[in-house]
C-alpha cells in the first residue's frame, strides 16, 4: 500500500476546460498501468490501439495488460515516421476499424508520438463521423504539445498539417516513465516547445528553464516532470480561451511559420518538428529584435538556451532565403495572401504581426545562418 | 419593383437554432439569382463551388454571374455519381484547393445533389481543419435532407457514409426553380424523404401529403415549396434537439437501416437513396404493424402513399433476407452488436427499438416482397 499511496501522491491532474467536451490531462510515472484511469475515459467495450513499430514493442505488451480486464482490445500497428502521416494511413486504420466491425461506441487510443496521436485522433474524428479517442503521447513533444488541444490530422504534398479536424480526446495519459527510452534527437525536439511556452506566455518559466536547463537535458524525474505539467498548464489554458485559433490560440504557432517552411522543404522526416520550430523560433526572434521589441542580450537568452536544449539555430544550409517565402505562402496561418507572424514583444509575451516587411524577414533569416552553435 | 417584392414575398426563410453555429435555410424560387443572401453567408474573398458535370452545366454560369461581383469565385467539377463518393474524390478537392493556394478563410459551395454536398461539406470539415461551407442542394432529396443537419461525409467499400464528420453549414440555399430539370425517378426519391417526416413527427403533415401527393408529383409550385418548408422545419427542430444523434436525432433514420442494406448490397449507384429508404420505410412499417403498433389500415395508407409517389415497396428481387442482417451489422446505427430498429408507434410518432427478434423482421421483409405496386 506504501507503494500505491506514494505512486498516487506523484500524478498530477490539469484539466482542459471547454464545456462539455473539456477533458483530463494525467501527468505522472506510472499511468500506463492504472486501469481505473483508463477505465473512466473508456466508453463502450471495442478499444482499436493505434502505434508504431517502434513504440509497440516497449509499451504495447503493458498497455494491453492494463485494458484487456475490462474491454475487448486489439492494437494496429503503423511503420514510424512523419512520411507516413498521410491520407493513405487513415485509409489503412478505417480498413481495420471496418473489417474488424468496430462501431461507433468504439474507443481509439494513440500510443505514440505526434505523428501516431494526429493520426489515431483524425480517424477518430472521422470515422463513422466521430468516436471516442483517448491521446498516450510517449514523445516529450507530444506530451507538451501534440497530445493537447484537439488538433488531429494529416500532411498533404503540398502543405504540412493541411487535412485535418479539431477534435478533442476524452483524457491524455502523460507516462513520464516512457521519456527513458526516447531517443537523445527526440527529446531535445520536445524541449524545444517547453521554450517555447517561456517565450510566448511566461516569463518566469523561461528563467526556471534557463536555471534548470542542465537538469531537464539529463532527464532529471522532478524537473521533467515539473516542465511538462507547466507546458500543458500554459497550453490548456490557451486552448481553452480559442479553441479553434481565431485569436490567441496562433501565439502557439510561435516559430512554426518558419519551422513548417522547413520541413516542407526538406520533405518530411528530415529535420524532426521540434528541431525546425528551434530554428524557426531564432528566426522569429531576430525579426522581434530587428522590430525593436528585443534586446540583443534577450536575444542572446534565447540563443544560449536552445543551444544549451541542443537544439540548431540556423536554418539548413540548403534552404535560400527565397525558399522560406515560397513555402509560407501556403502556410495555414496565411491570411487571404498575408503572412502573419507570431513575435515576441518581450520574453514571454508574443503578439500576432501582419505586414512585416519581407527585407526584414530576410534580414533576420540571413542572421540566423551566420550564428554558429 | 412589382417582381422583386413578388420574389421576397415568394421567399422563406427558416433558421436552424444551434448556438453559435446556427444558420439560416433561403427557400424559394429565384433563391440562386440573390448575390446579398450570398454575401451574407461568404467569409473571405476565395470561393470554390463545387459541382458534378450534370448539374454544373445547367446552373454554373448562372451561379458564378450572382458570386463573381464580390469574390474571386472558381469552379471544380466532379463526375456525377454515388460511385464517386469516396475518399479519392475528396483528395482531388483538397488537390485543387492547395494548388490554387485557397487559404483557411476560404468558403467551399456545394452545388449539386446530395453526394455533392456530403463530400463538399467534409472536404470543407477537414481542409485546414475546417473552413466555410455554403449548401446549395439542387435534388428535392438533398433539399429536404441531407443538405440540412451537418452530415458530412463518404462512403467505403465496407459501408455507407462510413467516414465523415459533423459540420455545419454557413447556410443553406433551396431554389425551387432547379426542380424543374430534376429527373422523374429522382423527385419521387426526394418524395420518399418527405413522407418520411410525415411518418416519424407529424400525422398532419403525412394526412396533407395524401391529400396533395398529384399535386406533388406534378411539381406544383406551391405544393413543392410547402413540403420542402415542411420537412426542413421538422429536420431543423429535430437537429437543433440533438445535433450528434445521441437520441431523438437517430429517428431520421427511419428506412434507413434497411436502406443502407439495399445500397450497400447492390453498389452505389443501382438504386438510388430515396427509393432504398421508401422500400426500407415499407418493411418498417410492416415491423411496426407486426409489433403491434400499427392496424392494417394504417400500412396500407402508407403502402398506397409510396406507389402513389412512385415509389418502390418492394425490396429488390435479388436480395435475400440473410442478406439484410449481414449488411445491417455493419450500420453505424448498430450499437456493440445490436441492431437497433426505428419503428412507428403511430403514424406521426417514431420510436427506438432494441432488441426486435429476428424472425419478426424476416417476416417483414417477406410480406413486402408479396407487395404489389
Amino acid at each position: 500500500m506504501a507503494a500505491v499511496s506514494l505512486y498516487f501522491s506523484r500524478m498530477k491532474s490539469l484539466q482542459v476546460s471547454l464545456g462539455n467536451r473539456s477533458y483530463p490531462i494525467h501527468i505522472g510515472s506510472g499511468v500506463l498501468d492504472d486501469s481505473s484511469l483508463f477505465q473512466k475515459a473508456i466508453t463502450g467495450k471495442q478499444v482499436l490501439v493505434v502505434s508504431n513499430d517502434t513504440v509497440e514493442p516497449l509499451y504495447g505488451a503493458s498497455l494491453l495488460k492494463t485494458l484487456s480486464p475490462f474491454c475487448q482490445v486489439d492494437i494496429l500497428v503503423l511503420p514510424d515516421g512523419e512520411q507516413y502521416k498521410q491520407l493513405e494511413t487513415i485509409n489503412q486504420i478505417y480498413d481495420h476499424l471496418l473489417r474488424n466491425k468496430y462501431h461507433r461506441t468504439a474507443t481509439l487510443v494513440a500510443l505514440g508520438g505526434g505523428v501516431i496521436g494526429d493520426m489515431c485522433g483524425f480517424a477518430a474524428a472521422t470515422y463513422q463521423r466521430g468516436v471516442n479517442f483517448i491521446q498516450i503521447p510517449t514523445t516529450l513533444l507530444a506530451q507538451v504539445d501534440s497530445s493537447v488541444g484537439g488538433k488531429t490530422g494529416v500532411n498533404h504534398p503540398l502543405g504540412k498539417n493541411m487535412i485535418g479536424a479539431f477534435y478533442q480526446p476524452k483524457a491524455v495519459m502523460i507516462d513520464t516513465r516512457v521519456l527513458l527510452t526516447l531517443p537523445e534527437r527526440e527529446f531535445s525536439a520536445g524541449l524545444a516547445e517547453v521554450i517555447k511556452y517561456g517565450l510566448i506566455h511566461d516569463a518566469d518559466f523561461f528563467s526556471w528553464l534557463e536555471k534548470n536547463i542542465s537538469f531537464l537535458v539529463s532527464r532529471d524525474e522532478v524537473a521533467v516532470t515539473y516542465a511538462i505539467e507547466k507546458s500543458c498548464r500554459i497550453k490548456s489554458e490557451i486552448v481553452s480561451a480559442d479553441e479553434r485559433e481565431e485569436g490567441i490560440r496562433a501565439h502557439l504557432n510561435f516559430g512554426h511559420t518558419f519551422g513548417h517552411a522547413i520541413e516542407t522543404h526538406l520533405g518530411y522526416g528530415d529535420w524532426l518538428h521540434g528541431e525546425a520550430v528551434a530554428s524557426g523560433m531564432m528566426i522569429a526572434t531576430q525579426v522581434s529584435a530587428l522590430k525593436g521589441w528585443l534586446t540583443g542580450a534577450e536575444v542572446e537568452k534565447v540563443r544560449n538556451l536552445l543551444i544549451q536544449a541542443n537544439l540548431p539555430i540556423a536554418p539548413p544550409e540548403k534552404m535560400k532565403n527565397a525558399d522560406f517565402f515560397e513555402k509560407m505562402q501556403l502556410d495555414k496561418k496565411v491570411l487571404t495572401g498575408n503572412i502573419r507572424y507570431i513575435l515576441l514583444k518581450n520574453i514571454g509575451s508574443a503578439v500576432i504581426a501582419d505586414g512585416v516587411e519581407r527585407e526584414i524577414v530576410e534580414k533576420a533569416i540571413s542572421s540566423c545562418r551566420s550564428c554558429v552553435s
